[in-house]
């Protein structure tokens, strides 16, 4: 693997044994960079770095772990007296909507506080640079599906949103007040995909909460068919259309937006999406043709709250962080089935 | 004093010994209350609460008194224990605009963590009744300064400001997932004046951020001049409008709205403003009359961020919280001065 560029400092994933986490990591080693990784588990396990360690061609263990939650300032603390960083790539947050509504207190505690405290520790080690998973959710959706830019109109609609919009005004402030710190927010749109090796992919624990996950599942007979909220949308086949990304185009992304921390820019936000839109339907028949069979579905009423369109504007990610998604529809579905198909039970149980 | 209607429960004020909370404690005892006061005194000391119980013709020292910090969830839960709480009047948080700016992690920390452990103690314990010490800072300032209504568009302009909006929304989020909670939000305007004992007033620690607490530390002699900021705006005499309630107004509201919460309205958010402006140079005028003589000011540029007008929209107050100002301009310049003259140095130093 080749060196980065300064190779005695490492970067800090926090939530790096999680779907686009572990990913990010894999790329990041992939491009010489020494990584450690700092995750609670509660919603993964450390199978995935193992993975990435196979993957990357490295030994078993060799990827530096700590299970620490961001909550535990003290032992966020001693991963920091550890190492030396250049940077942190912060994904640790809950992230499930539906629970967030049940649950905000959750939410705001585990998302708010542990930002706080990573914050906090940060500055007591001069660690200023920071690339934060954010998501095209604290956007208001736009009435008529135009693509949204950064400076569209924001406004969320469920906990997990507001706590994805607070933690940016969080460090958005803390970038003004104090002297030297590069923040980069990357919005993502819908990501989706696998590693092309079918060894790594997303692994919900509970019944998938976003399309393509419960998609996979139906087409490996874990799910008996996909709901498709919606039928009478003012789009194409009157389903809902969303910008997908593969989730490898997403840890470019990251990598790209590391390596630009060190020009000084402040604090920047950036989409990431591919500036097109599937609809569920197009979807649903992308997925068929990759695992080779008709995926039944059922037509259910529209869910409060959903919005025909939203798509991304990627123009900003492609003039300044000199990002565009370089893997297609069909690559998604097939990457995503590998997995599926190779892990039906996820990495737990195999 | 009356009995309230539930004598064997009591009121839980956090933040009691500050400037409103104080003055909010004399009302609720004046009314019947049991209150329970809970202050981590980072702003204030227990001097306020011994004039409360003058006030209240209380013994010394009768009014429960908790040294707490809201950081401290065990000790917050402690609180809990040893009394029976029909509902929380939810006034503690760091208050500072310009210095939120500068420790922006503080302010999230000190008023967002705060306020997750005092709602999941509530929980614990029960309690699902809260009135909430919020802020007209959470309003997006209309640029043709019409009195703003609880609808209007929302916007913060610095941490502070966050800070409260996150908390209502907060609080809204918890009384969405969880049935049986009743949460109001009073969005004060521009609180000044004074109990008219004199005994009671605003203390700031350090040279006041307010127009009127700056304004009678000049009229006792602390400071030298006023500093007027901006005298171009598009108002009568060029000068900034703001809409000024009487704390003790803003003490009977919050008794209003405890009085509310059992009638189960779930989440309400109500301003608080007497629903006309006056300009800088009108409030040094009434103050200078109140004093006896006239306050020196001097002309400065527009500050950053400020607007020309900002007035309340009263009318969901009165029509639903049986609200209104009863306390006119002269009153609370009268009862401000009263206070400054006889405590020129504050609570602490006599």
């Amino acid at each position: 693997m080749a060196e980065a560029s300064s190779s005695a400092t490492y970067v800090l994933v926090t939530g790096g044994a999680g779907f686009i986490g572990s990913h990010t990591v894999l790329e990041l080693l992939k491009q010489g960079y020494k990584v450690v990784v700092v995750d609670n588990l509660c919603n993964s396990s450390d199978i995935p770095l193992r993975r990435v360690e196979e993957l990357g061609g490295l030994k078993d263990n060799s990827i530096p772990f700590h299970k620490v939650d961001l909550g535990d300032l003290e032992g966020l603390r001693g991963v920091f007296r550890q190492y030396k960083f250049s940077s942190v790539i912060h994904f640790a947050a809950l992230k499930a909507v539906g629970e967030s509504v049940r649950k905000p207190l959750n939410y705001y505690r585990n998302n708010i506080t542990g930002t706080l405290n990573l914050l906090d520790v940060m500055i007591e080690f001069d660690v200023k640079n920071i690339v934060f998973s954010s998501s095209a959710t604290v956007y208001k959706a736009d009435p008529e599906g135009k693509p949204l830019r950064e400076d569209s109109p924001l406004g969320c609609t469920n906990p997990y949103g507001r706590t994805k919009l607070y933690m940016e005004s969080i460090i958005r402030d803390v970038t003004d007040a104090e002297h030297g710190w590069n923040a980069i927010m990357l919005r993502y749109f819908n990501p989706t995909g696998a590693h092309v090796s079918g060894r790594m992919g997303e692994d919900p624990k509970q019944i998938p909460n976003n399309l393509m996950p419960y998609v996979s599942q139906v087409a490996v007979g874990k799910l008996k068919e996909v709901h498709v909220f919606g039928t009478d949308y003012n789009t194409r086949d009157g389903t809902g259309v969303r910008d997908y990304i593969h989730v490898m185009d997403l840890a470019e992304a990251h990598v790209a937006a590391l390596k630009r921390l060190p020009d000084n820019h402040g604090y920047e936000v950036f989409n990431l999406g591919s500036g097109t839109g599937q609809s569920v339907l197009e979807m649903i028949d992308a997925m068929s043709v990759a695992c080779g069979h008709k995926i039944p579905y059922v037509n259910d009423p529209r869910r409060p709250g959903d919005v025909a369109t939203v798509i991304c504007n990627p123009d900003k990610a492609a003039g300044e962080l000199g990002f565009k998604v370089s893997r297609d529809l069909k690559s998604m579905c097939e990457d995503l089935w590998r997995w599926q198909e190779n892990n039906p039970n996820g990495f737990t149980q195999e």
